[in-house]
């Protein structure tokens, strides 16, 4: 392995070999070998972060100043400035909007309760989409399934008419493996319900908080599909309503939706790039989404991900070395609402030819727990620097994961076009308590745990930016699972 | 000692002492000594209650199908019936209801927000006794105290036609001591802020939660002293606006309640007996409060207590031996709004003459959580008979405490009476996390703690129904501290 240790600053590697006859200038022996340089770097930012806040700073701002700021509302529109604002003033090589386009809908009102055999309030929130009932809302005795297998195994004779209660319960993990399963309740059970003739629908919340907060959250939707007005109840709520629907009474309930859909509304992803001092058209792509739900103030969703990519990129740019990739740190638009921003942002790179570009995307958007493994999905000859990467994160308590990774929801729409992807996975054990709720405020973030994300975000980010090979986007990585 | 061991279950000590001249009936050496048999079935009673629930049953009919219960509502009527229902399904010699008539208040609405510099919706409760503020609410600059000692320090041109905030926060702690010093700020905060000009007031919930619950609770209500609508907002949004107060842009809020004040409603003591087999006329009495305020389901505020004292009531009756003296269970009404209940029954035994015939008062009004002391304001004579109490409740973990005691709440207008008092002292470490809150659901009681209270005061109850001698209730007991 050929060392220059004497070699002056502006005399990369690559310019260097660019000098001389190709025969000359050997590869490392190792391809994942990082230079001396950047792994001391790489070890100074990721101790320096750990003596920071983690960009609590950031967060506290936003949620504070900004508050809630669902996709399509005005907030939404401060926040895009906010972020504008931000990443001009931290001083990125280039910031600018990237117009992103979707339907969206706000939240009027929403009443749930019981109104016999004895009344009682819910703690309940309209599931996004839910179309609104008739003024007055409905009334109707209810009829309750485990879950929506069993919805969809029901004759529409048991349903026609009646209010439909879905009470599948979400467990409690440290990978948040179990949110999926239970949350098709939520996507597609007021669809389903409508089909069999129910007159609305509602759901156990998909989450794991023992306090009297609903979850909202998404809704397939499909236009022209008819579907139902939806609500979701807090898990003590839906406790209570399983104990009267297990007495001898019917049980007769009034639910009450108001919304509005909303068929088109521009937002923007914004984007901030450190420029890359040798290889400036490749980008390792940081993201984490500015919007989040009308309820709470978006802390842990996705507040903590702004704040630990920002301060990821904020401790690199502070240095005196610029990285080779360029970095971008990525502000998507409407990610909770259909991921739209990173659909458009997959697009545009498709489009433009320039995913094989893409270093790496990594977004952070599972609240703010720490970190405990790195997982890749990357080329056979990139999985080395993965594992040197994971070396340098380990002080941080993080373990080397496996070979599939989605970088994270938006940019799953980039994995059709062959992204290289990494996970830096979180602790979710208490994300499904605050997930989604009005409970989701700043409070709820830890600023040490939010500096160990930081600090791994940082360590990959630089060192992605310096590997001495490309991660594999491109069509090989396409569909590819290991 | 004498030792009565064959002596028939008919022939009590003290009917064996009445037919016998006085010399000959030599009190035992130890007053405080119980015979064996109390105490046997004593530690029958204790270990039994270990294996069952603790009343989990009774607080789950009673948060189920009654649910909120508010003094002076529909369903405090219902409440009542409900425990005259029970009271007599399951066994008790007499049942009776005692008048109790209160002013009281209804929430209709309440709206805290800020306006700006950014809007910002609070999670906001209306204080008890809160007055209305004009139709559409009132909207004014925040001035924010740090305490209520600040605000009484404050030049009323502070206070001058603004909203006043005072933000003190309750500490955590076991015994619940630190509720007192923060509660002031709820209790008589309004009535300080109107004398120095505010227009609204505002506190930080006077609880430990971390979510957004905002905390109720009575005000001091004076008729005809002026005070201000009065909210308080949950200890994350007294976070939120404390930020934004420490900004350089004035905050202003706007603040809507509307509510109304009830003259004089009509509730009910219920009571149910378990006659004395000896001493019919002396009293145990064991006291819960079964009003609720209006939001959640008052599950540990206060259907516990009203499941731990019958569930200790329900075990002795179980019993094929009758206590000795009587053992009363007392649901006390609108015990929130200003201990009514309690005021009432000390007045009557008072009234009556009958006070010194009070073995003793203890009430359940502390959540669910361990019982880890016995304390109790008795006569000299009768502390060693606590402290063999104490002895049989040591296998629960329950030490000996203090010579105070207030026997709860609802036993307070007792004590210038001179009433007995024991306090089995819960551990509160949570309790204020939910007290008062839309939060207090009965998925917050566990019935393992649930089973440890019943159990002492199933031994508290009967073995004071046994003892000895009288724990002194009278005049001599007045203003006793030590």
């Amino acid at each position: 392995m050929i060392q220059f240790p004497y070699r002056p600053r502006w005399l990369s590697r690559s310019l260097l070999c660019a000098m001389l006859p190709a025969a000359l200038c050997l590869q490392p022996s190792v391809a994942s070998e990082f230079e001396e340089e950047d792994l001391r770097i790489a070890r100074e930012l990721r101790e320096l972060a750990l003596t920071r806040n983690g960009g609590f700073d950031v967060v506290e701002d936003l949620t504070t100043r900004i508050g809630p700021r669902m996709a399509g509302t005005e907030a939404d529109a401060r926040a895009v400035a906010w972020g504008e604002a931000l990443l001009n003033d931290l001083g990125f090589d280039r910031v600018w909007l990237q117009p992103v386009t979707f339907p969206t809908w706000h939240r009027n009102l929403e009443v749930a309760r019981i109104v016999s055999p004895v009344e009682f309030n819910f703690a309940a929130l309209a599931l996004g989409f839910s179309p609104a009932t008739p003024a007055g809302g409905v009334e109707a005795e209810v009829v309750m399934f485990d879950d929506l297998d069993a919805l969809e195994a029901a004759d529409p004779t048991e349903v026609e008419g009646r209010i439909v209660f879905v009470r599948n319960r979400m467990e409690r993990s440290r990978d948040g493996s179990t949110y999926g399963p239970a949350v098709r309740a939520r996507s597609v059970g007021a669809q389903l319900a409508a089909q069999k003739g129910g007159v609305a629908y509602m759901i156990r919340s998909i989450g794991t908080s023992t306090n009297r907060f609903a979850h909202t959250g998404t809704q397939r939707f499909d236009v022209g599909v008819r579907s139902l007005p939806a609500v979701a109840i807090s898990n003590p709520d839906a406790d209570h309503l399983e104990r009267l629907v297990a007495g001898d009474e019917p049980v007769r309930l009034h639910i009450e939706v108001d919304a509005e859909y909303v068929e088109a509304y521009t937002s923007h992803n914004v984007i901030g790039e450190i420029t890359g001092s040798e290889m400036p058209e490749q980008i390792v792509a940081l993201g984490a989404h500015l919007d989040s739900w009308d309820v709470g103030t978006g802390a842990l969703d996705d507040g903590a991900g702004i704040a630990i990519i920002t301060e990821a990129a904020r401790l690199i740019m502070q240095r005196e070395e610029r990285p080779k990739r360029s970095i971008h740190v990525i502000y998507f638009a409407a990610e909770e609402i259909g991921l739209w921003g990173g659909r458009v942002w997959a697009e545009e790179h498709n489009q433009a030819g320039t995913m094989p570009n893409v270093q790496l995307g990594a977004e952070s958007d599972f609240g703010a727990g720490p970190i405990y493994a790195i997982s890749a999905r990357v080329s056979d000859e990139a999985w080395p620097v993965i594992q040197a990467i994971q070396a340098e994160l380990a002080p941080l308590g993080i373990e080397l994961g496996g070979r599939s990774a989605s970088g994270g929801p938006d940019f799953i729409p980039a994995a059709p076009f062959g992204m290289a992807a990494v996970d830096l996975r979180q602790d979710g054990t208490h994300y499904f308590d605050y997930h989604h709720t009005e409970n989701d405020t700043l409070d709820k973030i830890d600023p040490e745990q939010l500096a160990q994300n930081a600090a791994a975000y940082a360590v990959l980010a630089w060192l992605s930016a310096q590997s001495p090979i490309s991660f594999g986007s491109g069509p090989g990585l396409i569909n590819q699972s290991r």
